[in-house]
């Protein structure tokens, strides 16, 4: 009889792995007609593969994500993974029931294959001469270390933001090895005023002098940029009004005004706090790439014009989640793709939450979330063992 | 008898006038406490002050105007004053009835004095050494010009966005001056996330090396920061909508994508376009001068925290105008000031106009705009000659 109080929530001290493939003759033929290889993916997992390999779940993760979404990498570490709120023994991504992998992307600055990763052909980093990935590239990685640990079918694919159209593309891309598909805070093509916020933090890194068209490995990188892009990005994962709650026009210090050019008010130290710690952890040049790589995913180009089309030969269940006070992927982005499934007569279960917390609410603890993940995943679990 | 067709609805070609006072020792002293003198305002006129000089309007502009609203300064002038659409003959601030004045801020570049006049201690550019000015500054540095003008009490000061701030500041600072407030999206302080976007554009001017702590005056401006901070401000400016339905995801030359680091989408070059422009007429120092008046705005805080107190003294009668897609100076920061003028027993005429073009609707051609602003003037004309 389990005791909710002792229960240890957390999947404990977790250890990176990397898995390489596409070694030479047999690179990776990416959307663009590129060539990448050798390919190394890193990746998490936590809770045990079963027998039958029915419970394996793939969580995929947002721009500036990792493999790490649980646990911690050492004793004393300060944070746990990015998703340790949702991942975990009795968690919604409950990890005494389900093998939960989480795999980095291609193009990305942890661990996996990217810019910053040595060029066999010239012994020296990517930078520039990394080719453009795309979403499909990303998913099309992944799936070779699917095939490796050995599973046939992934019980769910799961992620927000980016991570959701990792989550969409592999339901189409792969379409017998997704039963389903969890999808948040996401949409199947970014706005062009996600775009534009996108392109100005490019611009931003781009014309840090120190970015010298991307070598800057062995120099001094352009975190001038890189912070402001950062910047930019956590104004748009906001909304006005938790940032209004947070940070109001509060002063930092004092309760006069300075007149100065300085950091004054708590936003503006907010900011520059969130944009100075991201790039100690994050590579500009990957931050360039994997913009890219979300301002092209658009499924309905793909399939002609009709966002309908793409989920004809789709077999998955779906749900879609969306929060709304979320303005980057708003409530009507997830809705299109709803309809586009419902079209299909797919199985779909949709769910607005209602949240002051704008994008970034699906990085945060919500009850909700936790409860539509967990019945969704324990439903498609029953289906597959039909109980 | 007037033939509607063959009226000519442009004020035609106009000149930019300038006034120059607070000579030493009579400076201005700012709400900083530093000193300010002499101090040029450029300003423009429209139509003719009547005997009883009764039907003078004051147009205050936003953070990138200039005292030329209307009309043009040359033949072949590509582009009429930045409120043609509003100003002249027959339109809603009609020059036949009104005498309408357009001045510039303190802190501006455009002919006034700012960050780039020539400080008279050192004979140079000030630069940083320009005091920090609020938009009560703006305000009493145009309350001279008025006066100088022979203007007793304004029919009415009217401006959108900083422009709004300016007309709310001159009923509160000169209450016997003026006779009505037309205040378009405005607000009585900026939001958080405001404040959070102008720390962001400034940052991107400082961290430019040619912006060399505001000394460029004599080489390479910093304009990759400039063009930057202005390409943030107009996503800003824009609503999602728009952006949709002007851009959408449109590519600017193929149907494929480029898979380069290029300019592709139409938005991404529409933002370029936007930001070179405005390097060419606009001083980056100014840029940080007038983005941290805006953020300094706040009548609320200006009166104990209770923003009907900031109301208790003034006599005008208010139009307050909001646009429903404007996300920057929403509607409820409109209606917050009708609020706080209502809990007053003011004279307050709201109006929130539907509208997809987000904040910049004010500058764009609008019926209902029109409308408002024409049937509020005359109104006010009308009550000012008890007809």
């Amino acid at each position: 009889m389990k005791n909710e109080i002792t229960i240890d929530k957390s999947v404990g001290i977790v250890h990176t792995q990397y898995y390489t493939f596409a070694e030479p003759p047999d690179e990776m033929i990416l959307v663009s007609g590129k060539k990448l290889g050798p390919v190394t993916l890193a990746y998490e997992t936590y809770g045990t593969l079963n027998e039958d390999k029915s419970n394996a779940v793939l969580i995929l993760h947002a721009l500036s994500g990792s493999a790490h979404a649980a646990g911690f990498h050492k004793e004393n570490d300060p944070y746990p993974g990015w998703w340790d709120h949702y991942i975990g023994p009795g968690k919604a991504f409950d990890t005494t029931k389900y093998f939960v992998i989480c795999s980095n992307v291609i193009g990305g600055c942890s661990g996996s294959t990217g810019p910053s990763s040595i060029n066999p052909l010239t012994g020296k980093e990517y930078a520039l001469d990394f080719p453009i990935v795309t979403i499909q590239d990303m998913v099309n990685a992944q799936s070779h270390l699917i095939t490796y640990l050995g599973i046939e079918k992934l019980l769910a694919v799961a992620g927000g933001s980016m991570g959701g159209m990792q989550a969409l593309q592999w339901s189409i891309s792969y379409p017998q090895k997704v039963q389903s598909v969890i999808a948040i805070a996401t949409a199947a093509s970014l706005s062009a005023q996600g775009i534009a916020f996108h392109e100005v933090g490019r611009q931003a890194i781009m014309r840090d002098p120190n970015w010298n068209d991307g070598n800057y490995y062995h120099n001094t990188p352009p975190s001038n940029g890189l912070s402001l892009a950062r910047m930019i990005g956590h104004i748009t994962y906001l909304s006005e009004k938790l940032m209004h709650e947070k940070f109001g026009r509060r002063l930092q210090q004092a309760d006069i005004f300075k007149f100065e050019f300085d950091l004054e008010f708590e936003v503006e130290s907010y900011l520059h706090h969130k944009g100075n710690d991201f790039v100690q952890r994050f590579d500009a040049n990957s931050y360039l790439y994997i913009t890219k790589a979300i301002d092209y995913f658009d499924l309905k180009n793909d399939f002609g014009g009709d966002l309908a089309n793409a989920f004809v030969h789709v077999t998955s269940d779906y749900l879609v989640i969306s929060f709304s006070s979320d303005w980057l992927y708003p409530t009507s982005h997830s809705r299109e793709i709803v309809r586009a499934l419902r079209m299909n007569s797919k199985n779909v279960v949709f769910t607005e939450i209602q949240s002051d917390k704008g994008h970034d609410t699906f990085l945060l603890p919500n009850e909700q979330l936790e409860h539509n993940i967990a019945n969704f995943l324990k439903r498609e679990f029953e289906k597959v063992h039909k109980r």
